[in-house]
């Protein structure tokens, strides 16, 4: 399977951004909004964060036969492309995480299983997709949560990813979707369900809902990395005290993320936010970038802001929606040869070379 | 009553912009011209001013339970939002200012009444809603001023509130509704009525109209905080001089303010005056905030920039005017909502505590 | 005659640009693109200069009884308005300069007389302005140059203006009325004629042209300011460095000006050269400014920038081409004020008094 | 011949933008698109950096007499402008480089012929244009690219240009003229053909491609400077860094360019590179500037940050599209008359003494 398949990748299709057009078309309107949409100005900012910035080249380098490894956690992998945890996938196609595996793979792209998938996480790493890590988000029950870490522990996932970020979101694009989901998603069978909240005007405020009050804490994310052997990333960190704090607690690894601006509006840019918390971090452990990245040469600027890996989000399921696991293989192939393009302009033959002086600055 | 029964909430409001589609639809083109008004680039300054600040979220910080209580002259709110002080309500809906009393009332939202509101300032007061203030118009002469204070201070008012922004506005709004005003507002009767003032090419210019001869001055002030044991505010500072001035006076308050941007075009956008006037009354007295919040994100960066409380105006009145007391409840709940799930993302459980902090800088 | 009068004011015209519409209307196409064109970016710069600005308001502040009196060489003006040197008038208005002038007298406005008016300066000085200035082009030779400084001397002009900026400017907008002009403007019978220059392929570029040769230098400055009693000032200054050379020449006064934006495009915009050449003047002469004003404020942000009176160029010039002369005076009632308002706002009752201080600055 | 001829020049035509819609009506759309595009925001950027400077005039100042003239190399050129390398100049017009060279020789430009030349260079060099320059892309065998170097020599060429900016480009816009091209350049007859490569999902990255592999590095240039007695220039420094290292090695002059916006995109604009590229060489060798020139006054600006000569390259293709010969002959002399009202307006009349104090800073 390749996404040099004549047939699944439409006429036309150059780039990442080229594939909206056709999810559009092909997508129920409903799932394409709640794909496609999020917080006006923070959605903007994602990308304006990344057009704010210019790549300076240089000139006679000697970057051939280079490449863009990076080993993350013992594996090596061949570019520094992941898909990010995306929940409801069979919601835009019918093979939904299983056809993101497959193209994964196809590629050599590393996968982030979300615990929303609309497959059992035991079905998703039989589709040999390496390495695979685990979307965990935290379960009102220690021993549920628990349980989603033995089975991410059997399948073989080589890391653990905690959500962090905002524990109560608007419900502007989930329900958009409620009603097409199944009472109890896939990974969860047996569970305790999460509280359920809307805010009424009698009643009690977000801050005041059980949801806020089941959400984890600092202690929680220590008994949850006493658990397990595997690594643990917390994904949503944007502020460089809580990467501190994180470190001190053995945190291994970090994922500066604003959900995909799908939470609050204005809320910071990942991007903005990712030289400090890199700062913060100085290279103790990995820092992955997620937020936007929709060309190869994005995931270059989000390295030299200090990014050691970076998460494919939307732009991957567009192409999902459209051709399935063709079209994700073909997405992750268009990302990594602009990457190496953009690597080659600025004469850097190696993906962690990259620093901040392949930007040019005032 | 309540702003989720059903029926006085048209489907599809969402957000407090959401109410405005629908007041334009149904209120006379003057008065909406009248209401929605404002001088072009500080109008869009306002909005803009918050467009410019992004929020820097935490994660796993224990916000479960906190709540946005504040306290101001021995009230206790449950939030941080005021009714701003708006003039003629009755052109928007026929209970006016009786239906805005009622829905912050529902809501536990204090309100700030209008020397020039449509009903009396008794009548309002009889309608429950706590703390209710009174937003006092300096009279030309000074018995008719202390009469409206002590009309104030009978029917419970817990503090005054000075307007002490441009002593003389152009007419390019009010003039959209002259001809629809009583002779002589409900307020005012038996007192002597203000000056009239039109610039004509032979005559005076504003500088010496008998409306600028009339306006109050510093030893105004003073005096006026003499005659009453209520804490008195001044609405309209924007220069920290000017609230130095203020405090050394013994004023209990300032509200900074643009008057919604209805004077002059290129006053300075309330938020970015905000900061200085702020520092320099050093949390000595309470400092409000006035200038077009419309989502409850944006009280909390008023707050980040040293509010201790918002006055909400045009994004209330739209509601009234499209379903009285419901919707001016139903926008504060809105508001409310959306403030606490900023709260949760900043990590910041309690209103007063959020601080410059939780805005992300360069 | 007064602005107020009903019939020569269109309905609805409530602020100079309101003027705009009806001239386009009125006016031959190439005559109004030759009024409204300039150079796009420094057109737009003109404008965009003043809407980076904010006034900061002051309240309670005793501005009651205050004026906008400016005293310059001598004459009091009730307001700080003239009417800039526009050439050609009469292809506006029948009457041209002759009505500006008359405009300009009933609202108590100084003018400055073109060398290029439709009318002859004899017949300007007629209509009573007051005071009234007399703009010169330096002619090929010295003895016309010389006899246009004893005619403004001869007929009560009270200072001269000699416009320094580009000596050869680009034929864009001229050539949309050269076949509407006299062979020989009125001012200039008798003299010898300017050189004609068009760039050609094969021959000299500009640099090497006759227009060139026969532009004024810095000596011909200290000639020229030694034959007359009349103040001198010059017209088109935005370097510091040259406003220092004029002082130490002993000029009486300079206008920050860049010809309308109808030069060369990426020119500089006035208003953003006028605080350098200001601070380099350091009250020691006049400094007027020129450069876009079209409302009252803005001519208080050009006092806060550092400018001791202003000129209005189009935005009399479209009220001219409607009205005439009441028209002219109606801008410059609205101006004043519109001024007025502003003064009052930021609680400055006098002109000269209103410093940087009014500005907002982060 | 000349760019007066009546004939060739469409009316209207008063800038060199005036040509680009009459050359979008005339070339076939993928030939249009194949000139005219670029990668967006850098294409663009590439004008917005000219947007953001502004000129500060000078009035009184000396210049009559001036010129624009400039040494390279032992050549005095009239003015700064010569033809940048565009290949395939035959796609645009019949006589492609044979007008182009016609049309600089008219005008008293410089010109650099192409290494993908729709002519031979011995043909171009027929035309009398002077001085000419050879713009030379490495060849797989350095034989070639000797011979190249030899014949240079042989027609009289007065430099050599090396393009050393990106060695492998996005195809986007070379494929749209792929089907056009003759099987082998007609500068390249019986030379070892340069490798083709296309990413594909399975195979190598660009950084892993024959290109890149073929793609000469700073040893390739010190053997090639060794080789020849002609100056020779990069193409493509952007980078201070690579320009003292381009000194070091005795390189005689460097060209500033982003190739014309047509690589990677958010490469940084050329103009904004200037300044430090101009500062590093601190005037040890000539520094020419490519990047978006399509008025003289920018050519002026670039002056200002340091470039001693620029090269023009759409802004003469779209003429020779259009006229041939008289077009581009027309636009140099277009540019160089806007240079020289420019150069008026600053009060600089030669060249070379135009320097950072002629653009207006805050």
């Amino acid at each position: 399977m390749s996404g040099a398949a004549a047939s699944p990748i439409p006429a036309g299709v150059r780039c990442a951004d080229d594939w909206i057009t056709h999810a559009r078309a092909r997508l129920d309107p409903d799932v394409y909004a709640w794909l496609a949409g999020g917080a006006a100005r923070t959605f903007l900012d994602n990308r304006m964060a990344f057009d704010r910035r210019r790549l300076l080249p240089r000139m006679l380098a000697d970057v051939a036969g280079g490449d863009t490894r990076v080993e993350l956690f013992g594996d090596l992998l061949a570019h520094p492309f992941l898909l990010a945890p995306v929940g409801h996938q069979t919601l835009l196609h019918p093979e939904g995480e299983l056809a993101s595996a497959r193209g994964a793979a196809a590629m050599g792209a590393g996968m982030v299983a979300a615990t929303l998938s609309g497959f059992r996480l035991e079905d998703i790493a039989a589709c040999g997709v390496a390495p695979l890590w685990f979307q965990l988000y935290w379960q009102p029950r220690r021993e549920d949560t628990l349980a989603l870490v033995r089975r991410a522990e059997a399948v073989g996932c080589r890391a653990l990813v905690l959500t962090v970020d905002l524990p109560i979101a608007p419900p502007q694009l989930s329900e958009r979707i409620a009603g097409r989901l199944p009472r109890i998603p896939a990974n969860l069978a047996g569970m305790a369900p999460s509280p359920s909240f809307t805010a009424m005007p009698g009643g009690p405020g977000p801050l005041q809902s059980p949801l806020l009050a089941a959400a984890p804490r600092w202690d929680d994310v220590a008994w949850l990395e006493a658990q397990t052997r595997l690594p643990l990333l917390l994904k949503g960190v944007l502020h460089p005290d809580d990467a501190r704090r994180a470190l001190a607690l053995g945190l291994d690894g970090l994922i500066v993320s604003n959900h995909g601006a799908r939470t609050v509006d204005r809320t910071v840019a990942s991007l903005d936010a990712l030289p400090a918390v890199a700062a913060a971090v100085a290279g103790r452990v990995p820092v992955l970038f997620d937020g936007g990245i929709h060309d190869g040469s994005e995931a270059l600027i989000a390295r030299a802001l200090g990014a050691d890996a970076v998460l494919i989000g939307r732009a991957a399921m567009y192409a999902l929606a459209v051709a399935g696991a063709p079209g994700v293989a073909h997405v992750l192939h268009l990302l990594r040869t602009e990457l190496e393009m953009a690597m080659a302009l600025v004469g850097c033959g190696r993906w962690l070379e990259a620093g901040p002086g392949i930007l040019f600055s005032d």
